[in-house]
């Protein structure tokens, strides 16, 4: 088990609508939604700090551009009025925006991670979360990742959702299932 | 091909002595450090800025701590006299170092990585270096990564390599072969 500290945050990275586009490619993990709606709900009822993400890109024709219906938050994990919202414009949260400093502000913060995709956004930003010393946990269930190529090879999403996993784990984050936290 | 800026640095990531210990597990591409050191050379001939980052572990024990052998470099990448080199102590060579005023000096750089390993410290300082605006290559034949566990099961070195060489790709940073890199 893994035991939530109260000085807990819960980040949630780009769990937008957009990403039902086919255009994304074949999904690994269906029922991720359905897991951080979950996770969302518990850690909400024991009071710990809600941090929702999103992706406003900087193309302006991309699906997650602020303004187009892709880039609404899935119903699952609507923020509530009082909670925090980040936006952003590249991979990681950390990057152009406040997430550090709100983090600090917390006094010795752990960060939970959970989102879409795991390869990317999920990734970049539990990565530098770790290395900025912040103690980190990707919720690996409420995660999922798409179909990645190379050299025009297909390599399928569990594939690239459970390598890049196992490449976070350790030296980044710790890498728990939902049933595994405890509050 | 891929047509080098006049402006390109190349920054090596902890090309050190201390990641031939067999602690680290089986590794692929035995062939990186050769690469490396010609890509170095190529870089050197072409006048571009040469970057050494080295890995100086907060754990005392570690073989990457600063004062033992292992944490040397190895010598098909030694740093000349007048080059610039960064210790830094977590996987990213953007935290807590001056890399990225470094590189905001030279105006609009493109960031050539490469290094040890694929999958921690050269993927996450790629990210990062894509993510803060940098146009970013992997130099992917010049990086090599190791086995992985993910509960207990093996994933072998060309597959974390691979599979976090897709996830790069695109969004943080091209992957050319070095064989690909054009003065």
């Amino acid at each position: 088990m893994v035991k939530i500290s109260p000085s807990a945050a819960l980040v949630i990275i780009d769990v937008q609508k957009g990403f039902d586009e086919p255009f994304w490619g074949k999904r690994n993990n269906p029922n991720a939604e359905k897991v951080m709606e979950d996770v969302l709900r518990r850690f909400r009822a024991n009071g710990r700090k809600i941090i929702h993400v999103r992706h406003d890109s900087l193309n302006p024709s991309s699906i997650l551009k602020a303004g187009k219906p892709g880039f609404e938050f899935k119903n699952e994990v609507r923020p509530l009025e009082h909670e925090t919202i980040i936006t952003k414009h590249v991979n990681s949260a950390f990057i152009g925006t406040k997430l550090e400093s709100i983090l600090r502000e917390i006094g010795e913060p752990e960060v939970y991670v959970m989102g879409l995709t795991t390869d990317h956004c999920v990734s970049v930003t539990a990565r530098m979360s770790g290395n900025l010393g912040f103690r980190t946990f990707v919720i690996r269930d409420a995660c999922a990742a798409h179909t990645r190529f190379l050299d025009g090879k297909k390599i399928d999403a569990d594939t690239v959702h459970n390598v890049n996993l196992a490449s976070i784990e350790g030296d980044f984050a710790q890498i728990p299932w939902s049933e595994e936290l405890e509050f």
